[in-house]
């Protein structure tokens, strides 16, 4: 076997087998296949595609390239859930506590942030003293203990994906779906969790620009994800804005402690109440979606949510306190106001470009090791389908450097403002299961 | 302008600019674009395809990423030939003075050889003294003195398909018809002839492996050089046997050296006397083939021909007596018989295989700059369609180690013996001009 002979039939449009597909991740991952015929063959593949059975091969030989979890000393089965990446998005820190304050178990592992998206680990470390690198007994034995974990991901869980997503960056390669599916459930298989619930987003700045193709790119996982014995389902959503009103790292946590109080923004909390359901039917906690949002509803009302929040990080070794006094967070020194140009409604909210203009502020990396500002960050005060006056403050900018004109004047086009009312259409499109 | 948009569009099947062809290849010739860049990019050309004007465009760019050669203080229009690659294909040899001695002038830039198939300049080296390493005043003088030359290639010619053709090799994107017409294409308009005859192989062995993909390869290739003011024309032969009997330095300048005393092979005679004519059509010596081809018959019968041979051989620092004496050429010492395993007619004759015999015997390069053995290689004894009887010779092999019986086993396969009496398809298949 030799990669030009794989490389040839791919080129052709033929199938490869799993001994080929194994062949090429074992040798890769041994640093022994130059990066111009991997290259080679991931354009291949980006055009002539990968059929279901090349996919899960794939996959299962990325996902056993390096470390493998063992999760089974946890009693019960262990959920978990991915979102293909969204700005805003700080579900995790709000559904890890939820599902176990209901009695569900979720060992997360997470990593860190690298362009437009922010990372779950990068926003707990804003916590005062969170540590998110606790070795493997420490992480089963608090799940046991207390339902629920998230640490960073291990060096070398899977080091094929970290090899291939560098390649495919730079190669025009990234947006194919077979690899899109198996650089996710490779991690996700290779984490060691009994039950996966992907949150895959369409449109601006998201992987996936339409809904349908969404919804394949969450089909192939889930086909992958059962062929596994992993129950796997998958939700929908938008991302025509940010989700909830929050981009950067104290500010989102602070934002995810509104929203397990009870008072966070309505598509966040939306989005968490079902995923949490989800969840804890996967987990066979509940038989059914309805008795799980009950319950899901009462640990919110009750603050059992937020409590397991506070338990979760006096087990890792921050400080709880933040909950109650979030002035202790890190904050920016300044903050600057960008007002609507005209009056109207909001039509549209640039995720990408937000967090963007996030990350340029210091709240994520340019390039892998940027050193991260936690303070800093966007605060938007308006949604799609919100009136506005002009004048009227469409997001607050918080930052710690004086900002040019220029940059505000950015960040004000990433609003776009229609004469005429705007309905914004729903944040969960559909449900797969 | 960068890297990743432009292998974007050509992987969605989007045509490229001239800008972002040159582009592309200036950067990648100035050390700036990775190989894995270069690589998917190939892959995606070679299975998106690249419309008339890309290729163009990309030959164009290849041509003047390097030297190009100045022949215009020639007087007279210079011819220039090529073949794609044939195994025992000394055409070069014949053809060159055999133009030359018909009053036409070839200023012939050629190549070492790698692998399968020899190259016009390690058969030169076979001729004691004999020099390839003229410098361009020389090459020109020689050429207005006694109407032509061969020299190698300068080092700087097309460095763009230097890079280009070592990656093609390792990412199974050799045999795509823009990425090898714009490869011949660009030495050939970098090397200054004013017209340029193709000799287009198909078959075992050969780039094309059919009829219909030779003479698509030869179309391509015409167009570049008709759009560029060059006269191009093109046969297209059959590689279902080596041509004429002889695979090995020596051995191939001593056949030609046959047919240059019209005593040579009938099928080597036949394409030399169709392309010699062609090229002087071409050269404007004379107005048809008809007369061309009368002219070609009579300096062969006449042995001007060889005369001029021995000319350019003394103009080059040769030793022109080899001619006369062919002893003085290097040879082996030792010589095997391949005999006929049965009775029957030759029904194919398996030319790479050959080829890649002669090169384990020392005949050519397994890798650029291995030593070159002049004296070894394989001498057929028979042609397809030749009745054989069970233990008469299959063909000589000619060598300097003992060799095993499993080497002379594996050339006995290379000869297919048929029941039936076999009728050899004719060498060339069709002329385009």
């Amino acid at each position: 076997m030799n990669m030009i002979d794989i490389i040839s039939k791919k080129r052709d449009g033929q199938a490869l087998s799993q001994a080929e597909i194994q062949y090429w991740v074992d040798a890769m991952v041994a640093d022994q296949v130059p990066d111009y015929q991997s290259s080679a063959l991931l354009m291949a593949i980006y055009i002539n595609g990968f059929n279901e059975q090349e996919t899960s091969d794939l996959t299962l030989a990325m996902a056993h390239s390096g470390d493998v979890v063992d999760l089974s000393s946890i009693a019960g089965k262990i959920a978990d859930k991915h979102s293909t990446g969204g700005v805003g998005d700080k579900t995790s820190l709000v559904l890890t506590p939820l599902v176990a304050a209901c009695g569900g178990k979720v060992a997360k592992m997470s990593g860190k942030g690298l362009g437009h998206t922010g990372g779950t680990i990068d926003k707990l470390a804003a916590i005062p003293g969170f540590s998110t690198s606790l070795d493997s007994q420490r992480f089963i034995q608090q799940v046991n203990d207390i339902n629920c974990a998230i640490i960073e991901q291990t060096a070398n869980l899977v080091p094929a994906d970290k090899i291939l997503y560098a390649l495919r960056d730079v190669t025009a390669t990234v947006s194919a779906v077979p690899l899109i599916a198996s650089s996710i459930m490779s991690k996700k298989l290779a984490s060691g969790a009994d039950t996966i619930l992907l949150d895959v987003k369409y449109g601006d700045g998201a992987f996936m620009a339409t809904k349908e193709a969404a919804i394949e790119l969450a089909e192939t996982m889930i086909s992958i994800g059962n062929n596994n014995n992993r129950d796997t389902r998958a939700i929908i959503s938008s991302m025509e804005q940010p989700l909830g009103y929050s981009i950067g790292n104290a500010l989102e946590v602070k934002e995810a402690i509104d929203t397990l109080r009870d008072e966070g923004p309505e598509d966040l909390r939306e989005l968490c109440v079902e995923a949490a359901s989800i969840m804890l039917v996967q987990s066979k906690v509940h038989d059914d979606i309805e008795s799980a949002k009950a319950h899901v509803e009462e640990v919110l009302a009750s603050h059992q949510a937020l409590e397991k929040f506070k338990e979760m990080i006096q087990a890792q070794d921050g400080d709880p306190s933040v909950v109650d006094f979030i002035s202790k967070f890190p904050k920016s020194n300044l903050r600057s106001a960008v007002l609507a140009p005209q009056s109207g409604y909001i039509a549209k909210i640039h995720a990408q470009n937000l967090g963007m203009a996030a990350v340029a502020l210091g709240a994520g990396r340019q390039v892998k090791d940027d050193p991260i500002n936690y303070g800093v960050g966007i605060v938007l005060t308006v949604k799609v389908g919100d009136p506005i006056n002009k004048d009227d403050a469409l997001c607050i900018v918080y930052h710690d450097e004086p900002i040019e004109d220029a940059f505000l004047e950015q960040v004000m086009h990433d609003f776009e403002i229609s004469d005429k009312p705007v309905a914004a259409s729903p944040l969960i499109e559909t449900i797969l299961d």
